[in-house]
């Protein structure tokens, strides 16, 4: 009865944060149809985000007026090295999972095929396979939030290397000896350019003197640090020079970051996504741009496109539904 | 007749640097048989030049007592961007060239197929196909020297990038803000931790009273930065405190850089090779691995090895003479 075969035409990506957990409906050829957001509350547990998954997924299908039904496969873009073979997460800092079966236990709650991949590299596979129409043969995308993670297409594929480690970019030393980054060494990208980095500057900078309207954002006893990108977004448009001197820093820093990684792997294309590049793009791309420039060799510059990610925090339920795409593919074969 | 072919089974190498050239007479399997170096004279200009790595290749041949009747071909490594369709020298900047038809030209004067590419693509090549066995799928090569090139190996293959310029990670910056490049950057690996970075600091630390045994070894009105790396392998030998401290930090960067690498491609063989690490290998490769270590990814550096190049300073024709052996292999086919 192919009837039945093809109703079965929705995928669904989850994109599953330290913080929240954000599930979309696609279509067959990735365009997504509908979407849920709720908070992670890893505090509870595994058993309970097990839960809170199948949930977010459930509510993002009825929430397009869908079924379960017509869902095909699910895939999910998870925080922390993963073997993706089983679907296991083997270790996941910010959710405290080690060793943890998800593909199996949210296969038990959603009775559809799931597949589970690292976040960055599911970022990518969204960025590359869907936003880019898997044009550039060699592609690196780096996605500034919280953190700063990434992921590298090289020869049309995504790039793992020996462990299925690769793409650790938030960790490349740019300034021996700079600020201590949440890995404990000091001066990595990430500690010099990821959200964190940039209000663990502002509020320092305050607490010294400097003055800025960001304290009229903070609720009654809050922290500088507790403020969104959104909120830097504002600042910088009531003319705030504490922040924009600090949100210019960090692009420098993020320009110096794409000149070595042009250098090094002289790619076609350099996507820049994630939450900061979302809410500041256009404070921090050209930034970006004239600082990759100067700091790239003669002729590794040409011909290299730097661009930021349409797909915005869509990036990872995206890649998501990329993966299960991919995933249905390969049972069928 | 097939005995001519039979005799036709040497392969040379050729190294060609801005300040030598050394040509090497390899049998079929690539190992070494004899070898000549004389002097590059790039102020001579181009034909001048052209002339010499002729000269050089032959009398490496005559050295071993073999004939060019018995040479299939010879591969060159040049300092400088390559169009390896066409043994073209795009651009070679420490010898200032542009645009040259190296391979036309030396297959004048030698009467046998020239296959020519960029020198740190050589250099890795030699590292992984002959030294390695081919064996690592994803290897880094890293030459310390005069400058800092490197090479990659992924997947099993050179890995050269859109433009063919990938491998550049001799200016990854490191230290924003730090001393300044030759490139015109400041902070990169190649400003830390070159031949030319190591004697620059020694000489300024001298300059400004530090004490140290290189005097010694400089001639009558010479500077600290005509000496070799052997003499800081001396000066270290005798237990020269500021050699010592200057070497380490060098160290330290390097590992940096590979701490690095690490976390952005996680390979399984890193690999430290040119006259810098040849001479001070014994000096450098604790600190190296004690350093790259502790600023990789917990993870990532599972099951990487990280070694110095035996080939030390015959990397460069060991590539080559492989490049020729690939180049005829092509022919044939």
């Amino acid at each position: 009865m192919p009837d039945v075969d093809i109703q079965r035409d929705l995928l669904m990506g989850v994109d599953l944060g330290g913080t929240k957990i954000l599930a979309g409906v696609f279509n067959s050829h990735v365009s997504l149809l509908s979407s849920n957001k709720i908070s992670t509350k890893a505090e509870r547990g595994y058993d309970a985000v097990v839960e809170r998954i199948a949930r977010c997924v459930k509510d993002a299908v009825d929430e397009g007026d869908y079924s379960m039904k017509q869902v095909r496969a699910v895939g999910v873009g998870a925080p922390g090295a993963v073997r993706t073979e089983t679907g296991e997460v083997i270790f996941a800092p910010n959710l405290q999972w080690r060793q943890v079966p998800l593909k199996k236990d949210l296969e038990k709650y959603l009775g559809v095929p799931v597949f589970v991949d690292n976040d960055c590299t599911v970022c990518t596979r969204g960025v590359h396979e869907i936003e880019m129409k898997s044009r550039p043969r060699h592609m690196i995308g780096i996605f500034l939030g919280t953190g700063i993670g990434g992921g590298l297409v090289l020869n049309g594929e995504l790039y793992l290397g020996s462990q299925k480690t690769a793409g650790e970019l938030g960790h490349m030393v740019l300034e021996v000896g700079g600020p201590k980054c949440g890995c404990g060494n000091k001066g990595c990208f990430e500690a010099l350019a990821s959200r964190s980095a940039i209000f663990r500057r502002l509020e320092l900078e305050i607490k010294n003197g400097a003055k800025s309207v960001l304290i009229d954002y903070v609720k009654e006893g809050g922290k500088v640090s507790t403020l969104r990108s959104g909120d830097l977004r504002k600042a910088l448009k009531k003319g705030d020079k504490l922040v924009e001197l600090v949100i210019k820093d960090a692009a420098r820093y993020t320009g110096i970051a794409v000149a070595n990684l042009m250098n090094l792997l002289n790619p076609e294309m350099i996507v820049l996504g994630g939450g900061v590049m979302d809410a500041l793009e256009d404070q921090m791309m050209p930034v970006i741009l004239e600082t990759a420039k100067a700091y790239a060799m003669p002729g590794t510059a040409k011909g290299v496109t730097i661009v930021a990610s349409s797909l915005g925090d869509n990036a990872g339920i995206t890649g998501a539904a990329a993966l299960a795409r991919k995933g249905v593919a390969a049972i069928k074969e």
